[in-house]
């Protein structure tokens, strides 16, 4: 027999699973499960005409490049149209600063492997992305977390860690965070900490990973697009990478998004997806780039919008209803998430032992936490479940808050 | 100003660039340019009428998994399709030991992350694919060059090269190939090497990683479906990974592959591609599932077979009548390219340099040696051009050989 254990690499060993995605495959099992945990966008929202229409032509055409290999950096058209997505939240490049990633994780990915090196310090928020974590784990990096509250990342606790790490000779690299309606807490970024945290990137010497899948996604009378305007916007000294993908906007299984930076690192990302996947999907870009020409994505995101903050309306009616004292929470102000902080009782995985027991899953909060934390938090999506559906399984786990 | 260099991590400073992709650009330029560069298939030959149907069925029925994040294995119906594709080449497999990728060249760089520790020797032929030169590279990893003949890997040279990299105390850990019709040579290995090969490989304790992309695309009376069976289908010591996509036989804009695994590495492949990409794109999966179901790709495979011995035919008479003298090669038997030797005078890069004033290109051959030899070599694709076209390069090839 050969013993595969032998084989592995230091990066094989330790490789981190995320607990997103294996809540994803509890939700895939069959039977009446109320599923809180994946951030899945609502399937009903797609833009089924639009997109068949368009993969219809596309496809009569016979317009080989269609179907065919093309460049690593992504379909040239597409990218423009990228770039006039970026103009009108305020980011202004050029063609060589940006790349076609296949959705934003690859974006994430490159960066870790292009910028991480062994035991290099990465500053993520506390919570933060599970994708991340991981994406920089298999990297070998060092994870050191920063607290945050209700406004977004705590700008002196940052200062605080980055000296901590620094001090122990440690290259303190990268600041990974996603300043609108954050993963998993929801929190928006505060305009005046925003501008702070750009001019302390530039005094730290440390480049920002700016993720902001959720950025068109805020709700009226909590939030405006002006509360939204990327950090890149304002990033006068070169320290922003920008991470947009129109998973959330369009659909997540066209594989599509792009990351933004300096063109001497975009030639270095470009190098390194040659060797990871040559090119993303010719016909998602395709797709994405029709889609975005005839402003699919544009006329669909009031829409999405407006479905998005009812279905958060929902959740914390039910939750208001059936979970009062058990649970607290911050109402979101845009995005996909609830972060619940459970004010007695059960632990995140005990609760979720429960919970998957009677029928409804969420993702237990100690696995968006790198220092060990977060037991007593958990992440619940309203994004994907109807209505209907948000109300049922928050019924499902007061019953297991109750016992 | 940022000094973007000193953020970058070793894989980011030693990146190595795919020549095949370099190539590229250069035939995306304008200008009237014969590419025998890139191994692109024929795009007149793609499915357009069956895949157009397949798509905007998928798209009307607003199933929302059509387009909704998926599965980091995969579709599972789609997994089963490529089980049966599978079984014809006689490798019976179960769910757990394939996990769908975005091409095979995720499927190579998924192998580099999590088996090659920095350092690790993988043993390549002599010459190899780019793609998997600049993956196993990227994983810090010693690559050592084996040579071959026109019946594939030279097997006393392998235990050689083993014996010499094992001895210095580093791990020899993977063997990489591409036994039928090699790239960039043609080569079709041997029947009897590859049951010798697979035995070595359990001696040896190595494991092999076989890339099989042009299997299917044997040519009439020069070779046989037999001639080109899997090292896969009689590995009896779970010694081998393979590789196969619908890049060759479908089209390569949807980005679907699959890796064949003992069930123990694809769950590391499939923790790791969490990591890297979260899945491949939906869309495409679902589209390739519909494809294999109504035996799209099986009717297909014998025009392509006659299209592409017709383009070798065609490159083959044009180079015995323009080239004669200043080339030699072997014809190939089934795949992309033919590998030619230069008799005399200039070497790979300065005919290159010529070829591209003249309107015509094609790839170095020394790009394909990890060894810094084979300046006396090019590969030239007959794949993707007209017949015409194919005809017209070569004249323009000769006029650069002879001056």
């Amino acid at each position: 027999m050969t013993d595969y254990e032998t084989f592995l690499s230091p990066t094989g060993r330790q490789l981190t699973e995320s607990a997103i995605r294996r809540m994803g495959t509890v939700v895939a099992r069959p039977g009446d499960m109320v599923s809180f945990a994946p951030g899945y966008p609502d399937a009903s929202c797609f833009p089924w005409p639009e997109l068949r229409e368009i993969a219809s032509r596309l496809l009569d055409s016979h317009d080989e490049t269609a179907l065919q290999y093309g460049p690593t950096r992504g379909y040239a058209p597409l990218i423009d149209a990228a770039r006039e997505v970026l103009a009108n939240r305020g980011i202004a490049v050029t063609q060589a600063e940006i790349i076609v990633t296949s959705g934003s994780q690859q974006g994430i990915d490159l960066i870790a492997r292009v910028l991480v090196a062994p035991g290099d310090v990465v500053l993520v928020e506390l919570p933060t992305f599970t994708g991340a974590i991981a994406a920089f784990s298999n990297a070998c990096a060092r994870l050191a977390g920063v607290r945050q509250d209700g406004q977004g990342i705590d700008l002196e606790h940052l200062d605080q860690v980055w000296a901590r790490e620094a001090q122990t000779g440690r290259r303190v690299k990268l600041l990974y965070l996603v300043p609108n309606f954050q993963n998993p807490t929801g929190a928006l970024l505060a305009t005046d900490r925003r501008a702070h945290l750009l001019a302390w990137a530039d005094r730290r010497n440390v480049l920002v990973v700016e993720d902001d899948p959720y950025g068109g996604l805020y709700f009226e009378g909590a939030a405006t697009e002006a509360d939204t305007r990327p950090l890149r916007a304002d990033d006068r000294d070169g320290r922003v990478l920008y991470l947009n993908t129109v998973s959330k906007m369009l659909a997540p299984g066209l594989r599509v998004g792009w990351l933004v930076a300096p063109s001497v690192l975009i030639d270095r990302f470009d190098t390194a997806k040659q060797a990871v996947d040559l090119t993303s999907g010719i016909l998602d870009q395709r797709i994405v780039h029709e889609a975005l020409r005839q402003g699919v994505a544009d006329r669909l995101a009031p829409a999405l919008r407006t479905k998005y903050r009812h279905k958060r309306d929902v959740m914390e009616a039910a939750l208001h209803e059936h979970c009062r004292g058990r649970l607290s929470w911050e109402s979101p102000r845009g995005g996909f998430f609830i972060w619940a902080r459970l004010t007695d009782g059960p632990t995140d995985a005990e609760l979720l032992a429960r919970a998957i027991d009677r029928g409804v899953i969420f993702v237990a909060g100690s696995a968006f936490h790198v220092d060990g934390s977060g037991q007593d938090t958990i992440r619940l999506s309203f994004s994907a479940p109807s209505e209907e559906r948000i109300a049922e399984g928050v019924r499902r786990l007061s019953a297991c808050l109750n016992g």
